[in-house]
């Protein structure tokens, strides 16, 4: 007998993007910026520090035991958290400001132009990150993220991984939830989106925390598409 | 003695847009879509029909009269309801679901996108709209609306002119009420947009409801700004 065969899924839609990382290069950047703030901090493990406070403050958001939070707020109080342990106690309120909104500034990778370009004339697109809606304003003019639609975590007030995240974008792109892909350089965000009933599409930046720092590990996800940048996921998707 | 000097308003930090007339023509877009289907039907009566029961569902929508609907769903009902008024029930279900979705595909007026891109050189430049998100996002495909961000009063919950989707969409971007700029063709969305604490831009369509019919009064009512077009506007704004 053979094996019934497997229902056809539908067409992709719409793809959403996580930001941080997968579009743009965090560390990369803050390690420029920062090189012309001062010559004597190590800024790579600054930069280090900062993000790897993020998760921690998102959790703890998550589980409600600090109030819901957007992301700049966050970024700042994690900022002056670990200020001094990188001799910058010294910056004034105005440059920590302009320095705690380096995350609107962030470049991105360099093939993410080219492939969002194809993408976009196939398929909506649009962010999905945690980051603030007016941070991916900033960001996309910034860095000319020719984006269809800015969403973020900030609309549904949850954060990523939380499934209402991943199904409020397609419920406001209006397309089944399996009609949608995510986009991610992180597998954790994809495992959720797949939990949450969207289809995934692993694109690994192995600069992102530095070369030769390991990434996220992949573990036992499959994931619909991988794709070694975005202008190979443009053209496995046919764009 | 001489007054005392008003103060300065803050500088404007970034525009929204009411969508349907101000940026988009959905009279002659609908005029032009009909008739491709009939050529024995008045389809400028048909438009007028049709955007005629749009204030009064989402009046009853705003009221709790009847649920929270998106505008894709409101115009199905007005639709349905006006179809054998002008001839169009025997329209198969495909049918009027592609005329419904005329909406996503209404036409910019002649110097909407030269004024929206000087303008977005400027500003950040945002859809403030009753229309729902997805059709936001498939009209700026379809019409290549610049937006640097879609916001729609389906992310507040709230139609206009409830106080909700301006300040909303103050808080999104970031920006102070009064930072932030309503342009609309429509005085009592402006007028509301006023109330709320935005600064406002006029920028009438005689064209929108035809020809020689009249516009929405202006009344007492007094704007910042009064353009002829998006073009007058950008230069009004140094854009």
């Amino acid at each position: 007998m053979s094996k019934p065969a497997k229902p056809a899924k539908p067409a992709i839609k719409a793809l959403v993007f996580d930001v941080f990382g997968t579009v743009v290069d965090w560390r990369g950047t803050i390690v420029r910026e920062g090189a012309a703030i001062s010559a004597s901090v190590d800024w790579a493990a600054f930069a280090d520090a900062w993000r790897a406070g993020y998760p921690l403050a998102m959790d703890r958001a998550r589980r409600g035991e600090i109030a819901w939070a957007n992301i700049d707020a966050l970024h700042r109080g994690i900022l002056d958290e670990i200020r001094p342990r990188f001799g910058l106690d010294g910056l004034s309120e105005a440059q920590v400001q302009h320095l705690n909104r380096v995350w609107h500034r962030l470049d991105p990778w360099p093939d993410t132009l080219r492939g969002l370009r194809r993408l976009k004339a196939h398929y909506v697109i649009s962010t999905l990150s945690n980051g603030n809606v007016s941070l991916l304003v900033d960001m996309a003019k910034h860095a000319r993220l020719p984006w269809d639609c800015v969403l973020s975590a900030e609309l549904f007030q949850h954060y990523k991984p939380d499934p209402e995240v991943y199904q409020g974008a397609a419920r406001l792109l209006d397309v089944a939830f399996d009609e949608l892909l995510m986009v991610a350089a992180h597998p954790s965000d994809l495992v959720a989106a797949q939990r949450a009933g969207l289809r995934t599409a692993y694109v690994p930046r192995p600069l992102e925390r530095g070369a030769g720092n390991p990434m996220e590990p992949v573990g036992e996800a499959v994931f619909d598409f991988t794709a070694s940048d975005f202008e190979a996921l443009a053209t496995q998707l046919g764009a």
